[in-house]
């Protein structure tokens, strides 16, 4: 897997992914950015989020519940001294649809986070991984 | 810190940052995706070279280096077993200006890798992290 990242100018930075995507990252203001695009630290938060919905969608189907949404809501909380890794994240999934069941939820999120999500997997050696649900009936 | 990540359809996930940036994520075609954005594990390659790359050009900055340009090639071998996570990455840095002085780079390398990028530590707490460097004279 690969990537390239350029400066653009400032702190911006564009990278380009090995599946040929292209996304602008940007620091803040105080440190000489200007929001163009994302903190390198929320790419892990969003990744995450994408990685073990990934999961958590495919083995909902595979149960064949009727899903007609998901959503995580990813926070993190760094450690204030360099390098601010996050030492607790919490995720949070909101599942939609009818008649979904909650063991086929709780057992989904269980396989994401302790054995499929390499996002999370990799987070999970830098902090602890917390996970709560909502299930919304359509 | 945060992001929310919502389902669009198929493996296709969009992600919000905290900081109001939206990108796409996608699966390949053989786990049912259509390559209409990031992988997830790609996230934390582009992120490592936003954070180090952003790291190192205020470095450089402070030192008065006349950098013209700067650009980050990340690699990443994952493990076969899930959860797939990055036992090796790999960065080379492509620094290009007039007079930059190697022991600059040299330093900055280091100081963001040891020290100030987090999503560097976060990816040396699941793998292994070398690095390698270039200097263009522009």
């Amino acid at each position: 897997m690969k990537a390239k990242v350029t400066l653009v100018d400032g702190m911006e930075f564009r990278g380009t992914s090995g599946t040929g995507h292209t996304i602008t990252m940007d620091a803040d203001a105080p440190v000489g950015g200007r929001n163009a695009g994302l903190r390198p630290m929320e790419m892990l938060l969003v990744g995450f989020g994408g990685c073990t919905g990934m999961d958590v969608i495919s083995i909902l189907r595979k149960k064949r519940q009727n899903v007609t949404g998901l959503e995580m809501n990813v926070k993190g909380e760094q450690q204030d001294d360099y390098p601010h890794i996050f030492t607790e994240v919490h995720i949070e999934y909101v599942v939609k649809g009818k008649d979904v069941e909650q063991q086929a939820v709780e057992r989904s999120i269980k396989l994401s986070l302790e054995k499929y999500c390499s996002v999370g997997a990799t987070l999970a050696k830098a902090g602890t991984i917390t996970n709560s649900y909502r299930i919304i009936t359509e």
